[in-house]
């Protein structure tokens, strides 16, 4: 009942059996094929005096893995061939987590929202092949993070077996971007608290850190901002489909604690219409007819950003939100802002007389107010492409940009001197391929067809850029807007699949030692973490027939 | 962050609010606009003398949903504009479910599995504005099944009160067509059979009544046949995953009970080679390489369907598995037959020789005996299209055809006078536009793009058949393929998706009164069913965002 396409090509390729599951890949990595087993009475000495709480917590999740996953090898037999050879194998009493002499004794949580550059992830994991103890260290407790979650990563099960099949173990690891991102948007269809805390717990297993909380947009504003209730109580879709201040403190410390910064983010201008429900005098073209003409997506209607007041409300908003988060970034948004939308509107016109300003700077005016605003509240900006490539605004080279629309628009923003983080919707756009959402629409949407994780996969972070241009890259990440998702199908939309991003950004461009990335090599060690990732709970999806994921070199 | 395709029409259209919530749509309902409430202590009065036990069950459930749906209505505001009015409304304090005088009182189980065709859903349900009771009638308990499940369809929620907006209320309802089916392949990859159970539940949710269960393939066989053990033992994926004899048992029987037929296939003799674990001898190409000169997916391997001892094996395995199995049918499969797999097997030539037939002679040989062997036990066979479209077979026309590689196949199955079932790839298929998953292709699969639900539903079921051919027409299903599948993702998958094609079969080729099919109008009652199936604990997908599940009309 299946056909195979005409275009595929036949490459019979040898992979040997993935006793080398780990992801992310690590910098650097060398496996023995010693077998060595976790002793019944394991333990995780944690050498570190006065350990804060959130590494404590860390460490015991790990034991909860060791103990919980109960994984079997992805090999015909699961691993049964080799059942004298486990029983046989040294055991492995303990893993001692210790930070480098001399580092100062601080928590994840402080450290995963650290300015993007100066988070320090990297750590040394060493697993003997004799039984004698295991050892990671790190110089921070969010570097011990990232080697605990390795750690999980090295061992199967069989029977009552924990085991590896390739001791010893070195690792010496560190991420190659500092932005490995994943973006949200629970403004189209909500998601409730518990859905979002499950997905950074499926992050911080791939070493992703960034958690961009596309949270409102013109459909719905779950988002509670003290002083500005209003925005939620009338434009939430329920009055249970809120985040209150207690629900964003508990998802940006559960992130934290994580290794996850969560960069927020407020669409404006053009992405606000449901403001109107509370302040219907700040809003240009609200519900206008033919949405298409006055909005990318309906219902139309934009903030009168060259309204005084209007002004003065997203200024004061942008700092009240920016209070009730701990990262150093927030996201201004600014992408498909709508000019048809701001002629038709005759408040924003008599302003623009007014003030004598053109469209372009009112919006520069009005884009630097917020800005102006998130920086007293000690935030830096972020921003989507348009912002620095359709307008002529002027912004800080610190200024964060988002490349969306097309992943060969990277090279216009680095070459405007903006550090970037690779978003494109040819890659990394979860949520393409599904149809078009609109009620009356049999074909395809715009970003079809669907991004397999072989094609996300094949992403170059540095291509057609110059050398120099390099150090702008930060990262990158996958993205799900929400417009035919939600708690149902998060899980399946995202997993495997963002896995595909975290390596290219943790591991680089290229894989270790500069070898290409090669998703042959990849797929047996992204069933490995997909598998492990079913077993905790998080229903990512199979990317193959059973038969093929024990075998993978047979299904090519 | 989106585009809006450039082949969008733009069309306004007007649709009231959702009062008319049922999917799929009755035959013929009329509605009125009085609200009416269920009275606290509403009970459902069963007046059949001594009913069957899936009866009473099928009422216990129904007044089981009608306590915890506790779906508001998709309309802004969620009803609460509505409250002064429900609160005013009559209570309605007991529906009566009554078999029209002189019919045999039979279980829904023993009607679910008669003969296509033969089985009576109809029913009968009024629904007065005044408080007086409510009546179900029908002949049979099949149709009182399908009643209660109408009747859930026809209430909401707001606050405590569970009303409808749309009394009087008279329905007469009836299928258009016999067969309205969901097929799950379970080969591979496993599903549970709480999945299977939890697939079955939304199936009778919107009146479906068959399960093609295509439960093995090439990749694992995980169904015990009594005899034949060594099938599963060797070649189910692991021995948690597989069905026992009691599995099925339990399977089938929740199915009837729920008005589902459960029709198994065991796809031969192309899609066979896992037996080759338990019968090696049996088995031609068994993984030649590269698989796909030998077969459509790996691993190769097919069923010497011309020696002596894999004829006998065959007759005697499918006796043996159609004795488990309640259902008058039968599938033998039969696709994707690959002729070079017997040409290049010396054991297939030396047979072929010695008997002096040729392949296709052989083939039919096979074929006519795996039916002679179902007949025996009872079952008419059911076959995919090659079988009489690209083989020279003699199969009686009580054979039943599933149309798979176009829809435009119909008409040549039909053509040749045979019962057919719309299972065509380019709209029914469930799997399309996830992506190949072949390891090392980076493409989209065969059967992309994705098939959205707009798509199914603008199938027509009698396109380029003569009138005299409609009765050939059993109806049609949805089909999931599971190589990219498992219980991870099988809700989201499968619904609301495949409540488009069990509308198309339940209401028929048009809707009442020979209206069109029509994509606006069906999308606020798609909504209601997908967000009633999330209610009760299916991960259905959403559609569109919330703000246009509520206002569809502002979202074309």
């Amino acid at each position: 009942m299946v056909r195979i396409s005409s275009s595929l090509v036949l490459v019979v390729a040898l992979v040997s059996a993935p006793c080398r599951a780990v992801w992310p890949n690590p910098k650097a990595m060398t496996t023995g094929s010693t077998f060595l087993q976790l002793s019944p009475s394991f333990t995780i000495n944690l050498a570190v005096t006065s350990p804060p709480s959130d590494l404590t917590a860390a460490v015991a999740r790990t034991k909860g893995f060791l103990a919980t996953d109960k994984l079997e090898r992805l090999v015909p037999g699961r691993g049964s061939a080799d059942s004298a050879k486990i029983t046989a194998a040294k055991q492995l009493a303990r893993l001692t987590v210790s930070l480098a002499s001399g580092s100062a004794v601080t928590s994840i949580s402080s450290e995963a929202v650290k300015a993007l550059g100066s988070r320090v992830e990297a750590y040394n994991l060493t697993v003997p092949a004799d039984g004698s103890d295991a050892t990671l260290k790190a110089q921070t407790s969010l570097g011990l993070l990232r080697g605990l979650t390795t750690f999980e990563q090295l061992w199967h099960t069989l029977g009552n077996a924990t085991y590896t099949t390739s001791a010893p173990i070195a690792i010496q690891d560190a991420p190659a971007f500092p932005y490995r991102g994943f973006m949200l948007d629970t403004a189209r269809n909500f998601f409730p608290v518990a859905d979002i805390k499950r997905t950074l717990d499926a992050m911080s297993w791939v070493k992703m850190n960034v958690l961009h909380w596309h949270v409102v947009d013109s459909q719905s504003f779950p988002l509670v901002i003290p002083g500005f209730e209003e925005l939620s109580t009338q434009g939430a879709y329920s009055p249970t489909k809120i985040y209150s201040v207690a629900d964003v403190q508990d998802i940006t410390s559960y992130a934290a604690a994580r290794g996850i910064d969560v960069i927020v983010e407020i669409d404006s201008p053009g992405h606000m219409s449901v403001i109107s429900k509370s302040h219907p005098t700040l809003m240009a073209c609200v519900e206008a007819t033919p949405w298409s003409n006055f909005a990318a997506e309906p219902p139309a209607g934009q903030l009168r950003m060259a309204s005084d007041d209007a002004i003065s409300f997203a200024n004061a908003m942008f700092k009240a939100a920016a209070s009730i988060v701990p990262s150093k970034y927030f996201s201004t948004g600014g992408d498909e802002v709508n000019s048809n939308c701001y002629t038709q509107d005759t408040v924003t016109q008599a302003a623009l007389k007014s003030k004598n300003l053109t469209f372009e700077q009112a919006l520069s005016n009005f884009v630097s107010g917020t800005h102006k605003s998130l920086a007293t509240a000690g935030k830096t900006p972020v921003v989507w492409e348009e912002m620095v490539l359709d307008h002529t605004i002027t912004l800080p080279n610190t200024t964060v940009v988002l490349v969306w629309q097309s992943s060969t628009n990277a090279a216009a923003v680095a070459k405007k001197g903006f550090q970037l983080v690779h978003a494109p919707s040819d890659f990394f756009y979860l949520d393409c391929g599904a149809g078009e959402w609109l009620g009356n629409d049999i074909g395809n949407s715009w970003c079809d067809p669907f991004k397999t994780w072989q094609k996300m996969y094949s992403f170059q972070p540095f291509q057609n850029l110059t050398t120099a241009q390099h150090s702008l890259v930060l990262g990158g990440q996958n993205l799900l807007w929400a417009e035919q998702s939600d708690a149902s199908n998060l899980d399946s939309i995202a997993w495997p699949r963002s896995a595909a991003s975290a390596e290219i950004f943790w591991t680089g461009a290229n894989q270790p030692n500069g070898v290409p990335r090669n998703s042959t090599e990849a797929l047996p060690r992204l069933h490995d973490i997909r598998f492990r990732m079913v077993q905790r709970g998080v229903k990512a999806i199979a990317l193959q027939p059973e038969y093929c994921a024990l075998q993978p070199s047979k299904c090519t």
